[in-house]
């Protein structure tokens, strides 16, 4: 399961609170902490495969909410558009420095570059 | 229940397809359709009260899921810094109109204008 880790990643970051505490603990646990299955289990006196169970289910649960939702899917639509802007920032600021070298004009290209990697965190 | 349209409106475009056809059906036909209870009602064959718990039943569930995951306040807190970008773009083209007057100056700041705007859709 582990293989997938940053799609993981993303579902508990966006759904995880629509879990139960259960699938919480054990999700993280498993993905954040990286502990296995068999220590999971034996830390909370139930079988390997009771970990797993609670596991599996908790990230069907959350890709059927994105499959209907398709929030991740836009947040990651905007990333291209981030670039876009990065690319932007960055040729104003090639031409900036090559023939005007306006301060006011660097300030306002490095302000777009800074809202644009607030956007993206 | 209609004065508040617009939550309504953000709650069902993220959230809608978690709620269950007839839920859907009905908040479709009351907030974007404009219809009435009654008229609802009565297409339907049920009581006023009926299609009114039914819509409550499915803003009550978009809020939980809202109060737990906090993604449509995540997707809000992104217009202050598309705005804040889009008021470095004016500076920028004001700059461009009054000093320099270089259309690849012109043609990258009307790019970061559109990735911004795709960006709040």
């Amino acid at each position: 399961m582990k293989n997938q880790t940053y799609r993981m990643t993303m579902l508990y970051d966006f759904y995880g609170e629509l879990l139960t505490e259960r699938q919480r603990e054990f999700f993280d646990l498993y993905y954040n902490d990286d502990l296995s299955l068999s220590e999971i289990a034996e830390n909370a006196g139930i079988s390997r495969q009771g970990v797993r169970d609670v596991i599996v289910r908790a990230e069907a649960q959350m890709q059927e909410i994105e499959d209907k939702t398709g929030l991740i899917r836009r947040f990651e639509q905007m990333r291209g558009h981030l670039n876009a802007i990065q690319a932007a920032v960055e040729g104003i600021r090639s031409l900036n420095n090559r023939l005007y070298e306006d301060p006011r004009l660097r300030d306002l290209t490095d302000q777009i570059e800074r809202e644009a990697a607030a956007l993206r965190e």
